[in-house]
């Protein structure tokens, strides 16, 4: 079975969500990160970078999550979880988990893990100051030019939308209002009505 | 044709690199970031983004590194850039693709772009003075647990070693020596020698 080892309030959910909508057999491993669990030698031993998530299968185990999610869309085709025949919209999924990893969530991350990139508390402050500006210009782009809605992709529910409802689940705490995005709204919405999110979801902070 | 969008001394030298290697024909279009074309009406049209590398195919627009770079290498499947029939090891490509932008260049980013993360000079300062140490740690990382040597997924070439050359050529301008990663030393040297990266390199700064 598959082990997937996780942290609540982290972007792990869009992997997780992402094998309950495959429905997938898995098996969760909680890291407590307030006792730095993912830096523990057993387990960077299972992740050498020290981070979630990880997903450890028969083969070996994959971290990063938009490799976890396009894996699990790709060994579950019949859960149609990303257009898998046609390398052009398959690019464009990946294109926006990509966008969601390499600019999204970094933005944010700047609110809770400065010390990654300086190591004065002031200029960590400044960071902090900077994340409501920053992550809210992500999402006017989302809400403008990727979310074509109901799901992010349109009519078909894919493999984007449990990564941007993990990224959306963050706005508060990154004092930026959900309601300037409307349709970023609906589609949180939306996800919270699937069976598979509410399963996923079991583990989170409320 | 393949419209390709690129500016010297960017990511976009990844994408660059693997159309060669694809044997793809397309126009490379090269913006000046001096003069900040990349923010002209005319290119947030191609890409609202604002940023590099954005390859314009007849079906749309592809933007970001991982994307473009899978999508080369799904549509020329005899240039065998990609385990494209196993998708556990195909999943390790996109892994390492995605920590290379998720991680690796937003490390490197922090030197010249701090900008995006904190409007304080002095924010931005203690950034820059953090890039050796966070680079040095990621390519620590590339080094000992990503690289197997001669190419980053061992014996096969693929679309991780455009991009991995692309950020290894950042070290020197990061104050990274890049004498500390034998391995990715001798990756370099190994890239240089391939007809498809000296055609890659024609508008790169020497």
């Amino acid at each position: 079975m598959l082990k997937f080892y996780f942290a609540p309030g982290t972007c792990a959910l869009a992997s997780r969500i992402t094998l309950e909508e495959a429905g997938v057999a898995y098996e969760p491993v909680r890291l407590d990160f307030a006792k730095t669990q993912q830096r523990s030698p057993d387990y960077l031993k299972v992740n050498p970078k020290g981070r979630v998530p990880a997903l450890a299968t028969d083969n070996g185990i994959l971290t990063e999550t938009p490799a976890i999610l396009a894996y699990v869309a790709q060994t579950h085709p019949r859960a149609n979880l990303a257009p898998l025949d046609d390398p052009f919209e398959f690019a464009r999924v990946q294109s926006i988990n990509s966008y969601f990893c390499s600019t999204v969530h970094v933005a944010h991350a700047h609110r809770m893990r400065g010390y990654r990139w300086a190591d004065d508390p002031a200029a960590i402050e400044a960071m902090q100051r900077k994340v409501p500006q920053s992550v809210g210009d992500c999402f006017t782009l989302i809400e403008n030019e990727m979310l074509k809605g109901p799901w992010v992709m349109g009519e078909k529910f894919t493999i984007c939308d449990p990564y941007l409802f993990t990224l959306s689940g963050w706005l508060k705490a990154d004092s930026v209002d959900i309601a300037r995005f409307p349709k970023v709204h609906t589609h949180r919405l939306l996800m919270l009505e699937r069976p598979a999110v509410q399963k996923a979801l079991v583990d989170e902070p409320r």
